[in-house]
C-alpha cells in the first residue's frame, strides 16, 4: 500500500500528513467556509465531503460551501441531505440541493464563474477557512497537481488557512503537465493576463502553495461521475444545422476564417449537438477556449477538425473517459486546463474574440435571455459562465428548442420572467425553427426577426399579436406591462401557456 | 485669415483640402453610415452636421449616425428634426430624438459604449462611409489631434473610407498631447492592452491615419455646449454621505487603501454630488478611470484630493471651462483622454479594480437595475458605459433617490420593468435612505436588506407585503408574476404607483 501512493507525494516532508478522511474532516468546524475542488462534476474532492456528511449525523455542522461549479458523485445531494450546506456558491446542478434552495433553506449565491475568487481575494466574501482539493500528485516543492478540473481550486488553496489534499489514486498520473495555473497579480499595479491564444501557457503546472499549509492528505479512489450524453435528435440537429449554415455564411462574407474563432460551448444536449455538427462542416483547425471539455471536443479532435482546446475541466461519458485516458499522451499536447477565473476571464474572452454558444431557458421577442429561473422564481442551476462569455464574446449565441414540455411552453415569450443576459449581450438566437441575427438591430426590428425565424408556428400569431398591440401603444421597446408576464402566469395556473 | 489656421494644419499637403462646410457635407450621400466625433456633448463635429441638416431641406437625405455618445449644440435635435437620422447608435440624450425613437421613427441601437467599434472593425456592423471628426490640429504626418473628447473618433477615422476633419479654431491648441490613442491589435493574435494604471500611456497623441484619407477640412469655431451643473440638494448629499461612510468603513476594514481604487462616475446630479462629497472625505490621492471628466474632477484636483484622471471626454460648466482652459498646463499632466473602447474596456476595468458609481432609473428588491427604459418601454438615454463598468468593476455601485415625481413613484419596485444590470452585476445600492451591501447575499437576503435600507418609508410596507406573499409561494427569487409589474401598470393608468 505504501509504495502505491508514496511516489504521488514527492515532497517527503508531507508524507506523514496522510490521515483518514474522518481525521481530515475533523479539521472542519461548524460555521466554516470551505473551498472545494470540482467543476461540472469532475475533479471534486470525494472522500472528505462524505466523511463530513457522516459526521453531521452526530453533531450540528453547517458550512458555507464554495466550489468551482457542480459536484459529481452526488456530493451536493449528500451534503444537502445531511443539512451540512447552509450557503452555496457559485454554481450547482443537483435536484435535491435545488429543492432546498428554492424552499429558501439554503442560501445560494449565483455568480459569474470568473468572479468568485476575485471577490474572495479582495476580502469581499468571507474568507476560506479550509480548501479541500483533489490531486493527482504533490510535487517536490509541495505543489498540488489537480486532476480533471482546476475550477477555483488554486485560489481556494492559496487563500485558505489550511488545505486538505485528496490524492485520488484512480486519477491518472499522466494528468500532470496538463494544467496551467496562472493567478492574476495584485494591486496597486496588476499586469495583463499573458494569455493571447488558446494554447498560451503562463503559469505553473501545479498549484503553488507553501507545503506547511497542507494540513492533511487523504487517499481516495472514487472515479469522477461520468456525463450522460444525450444523442442528438431532430430538434438539436436542426439547431446545429441552422448555426452551421450561419457560420458558413459569415466565413463566406469574409468576417472570419474557416478556422472560425475559438469556440466556447455550454453544457447540455443542444450545445453537444452543435459541437458535433462541426464534424461534418467545412470548418477546420478549430480551437476551443471554453469551460468544459466534453465528448464532442475529443470527437472533433479525432475527426481532425480541432487542433487545440483550453478549458477548466474535462467531463466525459464513461466510454469516452476510458478511450481518452487510454491514449492520453496523444491528446495532452492539444489540451490545457486553467483556473476558471482565467478560462472565463473577460479580458481573455474579449481578446481572443470567442464564439460563445450557450443554452437559454427562454428568451423574449427583444432578445433578453433567461438562463436560470423557471417562471422567474425557481432556480434551475445558475448562470455559470454564460455571462462571462456572452458579454465579452466576439459572437454571443444562445440556443434553445422553441417549445418545451410537449408544446405546453413556448421558449420565446413576450417578456422573459428573469433576465440573465440583456439584449445588449445577445447577438444570435437559434432554435430548430431558424436563426435570428440581431446585430445592429433596434428592438422593434429584433422582435420581427425573432418572431419570424425562431418561434414555433403555433405560438407565432400570439407573439405577433402581443407585439402589434404593444407597438400601437408605442415605445422604443414596446410592451404591455399588464400582459407581459401573463404567459408565465397562465402556465403557473393552468399548466400551459396556451390561452384558456 | 490664412495665418490664423495654417499652423493648425501642419501637414502642408493637406492645406488645399480646406473647403466650406457645405462642400464637405456634399460628400455625404443618402443612405451612408457616418461616424462622428462627440462624447457627452463635447468635441463633436459642429459645422458639417449643420450643413447636412440644411441640405436635407432640399433633398431626401437619411443616414445612419454613429457617435461616441451624446452630441452637444443640439445637433441630435437638429439632425432629427431635419429627418436626417434614420438609425442612431450607441447613445443619445436629446429629447427630440428620444421622442422619435420611442415613436419607432428612428431605429436606435443602444450599446455598451466599449463595443461599437469592436463590432465595426470585425464587419459585424455596416461599415462607416465617412468619419467627421473635430480636431484641434493636424500634425505633420496627417495625424488628427482630437479636442475635448476622443469617443469613437479614432476607430471611425481609421475604418472609414473618407474622413472630414473640422478644425475648431476655438478649441485650445494646448489640447495637443492630452490624448492617448491606442487601438487594440487584430486577430489572429491580439496582445494585451498595455494600460495598467490610470496614468498609463500606450498610444499616439493623435489619430494616426494616412493623410490621403482626409477628403475635406472644414474650419469651425463653435464652442462645446456647457454642462448644467445641478447643485447638490439634501437628497443627493445624503446619498453621497451614505456612500462615503460605506467606503470609509471598507478602508477601516483593510479592504482598500485610503486612496481607494480608481473611480468611475456616471453623469448627472447624483454622481456629481457623490464626487463632490469626496472633497470633505478623509480619502486622498484619488484617481479616476472614467468616461467623462466633469467639474467635480477638477474641483477634487483643486482641493488636492485627486492626483490623476483618465477619461474619454471633458464636459464642463461654462465657468469651469474658462477656469480649466485658463490654466490648462497645470492640469494637463494629471489628465489623459482615451478612445472609449479603452476608457471602458472590460480588460482594463477589471484589471484596475474600479469603483463604478452609476445612476439607476429604478431597481428592484432583488438588486436588478433598470438604467434605460421608463416603464419598461420608453427609452430615456441609453445604457452608455454603465454596463462596461458595472460588470467588471471591483465594486459596482448604483445610486438613485428612493422616490421620483413628487413621491408618486418609488424607485424601488417589486420587479424592474427592464433589466440593464442583473443582480449578478450589482454590489451596492444607495439611496438617500441608506445603503444595501449585497455582496455574498442570496436573493431573499438582498430583498430584506434593500427594503429595510433603501426604500422610502411610505413604500416600505408595500414592498415587504409583496415580498412576504411571494416568499409564501416559494422560490429562490420569490415573485408573484401576476403582480410583479403591477406598480408600473398602476402608474401608467393612474399617474402614481400608489394603490387605488
Amino acid at each position: 500500500m505504501v509504495e502505491e501512493y508514496l511516489h504521488r507525494i514527492r515532497h517527503k516532508g508531507l508524507r506523514d500528513r496522510v490521515v483518514s478522511a474522518d481525521q481530515a474532516a475533523s479539521l472542519i468546524k461548524d460555521g466554516m467556509v470551505l473551498g472545494m475542488s470540482g467543476f461540472t462534476r469532475s475533479g471534486e474532492a470525494k472522500a472528505v465531503p462524505l466523511a463530513l456528511a457522516e459526521r453531521a449525523r452526530r453533531e450540528p455542522l453547517k458550512v458555507t460551501l464554495m466550489t468551482g461549479a457542480s459536484l459529481g458523485n452526488d456530493l451536493d445531494k449528500i451534503l444537502n441531505d445531511a443539512h451540512v450546506t447552509s450557503r452555496r456558491m457559485p454554481f450547482m446542478s443537483d435536484p435535491s440541493l435545488r429543492r432546498s434552495i428554492n424552499a429558501g433553506e439554503v442560501m445560494y449565491i449565483d455568480q459569474h464563474l470568473s468572479e468568485t475568487v476575485e471577490q474572495l481575494r479582495t476580502g469581499q466574501l468571507p474568507g476560506v477557512d479550509i480548501a479541500i482539493v483533489e490531486a493527482a500528485a504533490i510535487t517536490e516543492t509541495g505543489g498540488i497537481v489537480p486532476t480533471t478540473s482546476v475550477g477555483n481550486s488554486a485560489s481556494f488553496a492559496i487563500l485558505a488557512d489550511k488545505v486538505i489534499v485528496e490524492i485520488n489514486l484512480n486519477q491518472s498520473e499522466q494528468l500532470e503537465g496538463l494544467h496551467d495555473i496562472y493567478i492574476p497579480t495584485y494591486w496597486p499595479v496588476r499586469t495583463p493576463i499573458p494569455v493571447v491564444t488558446p494554447e498560451s501557457r503562463a503559469g505553473f503546472p501545479y498549484i503553488p502553495i507553501p507545503p506547511e499549509k497542507i494540513a492533511a492528505i487523504v487517499l481516495s479512489n472514487k472515479l469522477d461521475s461520468s456525463s450522460t450524453v444525450t444523442e442528438p435528435d431532430d430538434g438539436t440537429r436542426a439547431i446545429a444545422g441552422n448555426l452551421t449554415e450561419f457560420l458558413k455564411n459569415e466565413v463566406a462574407r469574409g468576417r472570419m476564417p474557416a478556422s472560425l474563432h475559438p469556440l466556447q460551448a455550454g453544457i447540455g444536449s443542444i450545445a453537444n449537438a452543435v459541437m458535433h455538427g462541426f464534424i461534418d462542416s467545412p470548418f477546420h483547425d478549430l480551437t476551443m477556449y471554453s469551460e468544459v471539455l466534453q465528448d464532442s471536443t475529443f470527437d472533433l479532435m479525432d475527426a481532425g477538425k480541432m487542433v487545440f482546446a483550453s478549458g477548466s475541466s474535462i467531463t466525459l461519458s464513461e466510454p469516452k473517459y476510458a478511450e481518452v485516458m487510454g491514449r492520453f499522451q496523444d491528446y495532452k499536447r492539444k489540451l490545457v486546463l486553467r483556473p476558471q477565473e482565467i478560462s472565463n476571464h473577460p479580458e481573455v474572452v474579449r481578446r481572443l474574440g470567442i464564439i460563445a454558444i450557450n443554452t437559454a431557458l427562454e428568451f423574449d421577442i427583444y432578445g433578453n435571455v433567461n438562463s436560470t429561473h423557471v417562471m422567474g422564481t425557481n432556480m434551475m442551476n445558475g448562470i455559470g459562465g454564460s455571462g462571462d462569455f456572452a458579454r465579452n464574446a466576439y459572437l454571443s449565441v444562445f440556443v434553445t428548442k422553441s417549445i418545451a414540455k410537449d408544446g405546453r411552453i413556448s421558449s420565446v415569450v413576450p417578456m422573459v420572467s428573469h433576465v440573465d443576459h440583456t439584449e445588449h449581450d445577445v447577438d444570435i438566437l437559434v432554435t430548430e425553427q431558424g436563426l435570428a441575427d440581431l446585430r445592429g438591430l433596434a428592438p422593434r426590428e429584433r422582435a420581427q426577426l425573432i418572431i419570424r425565424n425562431c418561434v414555433a408556428p403555433e405560438w407565432r400569431d400570439g407573439l405577433q399579436d402581443y407585439f402589434d398591440r404593444a407597438v400601437a401603444r408605442g415605445g422604443h421597446t414596446p410592451h404591455l406591462l399588464e400582459e407581459a408576464l401573463s404567459w408565465h402566469d397562465r402556465l403557473r395556473r393552468t399548466g400551459t401557456m396556451k390561452p384558456e
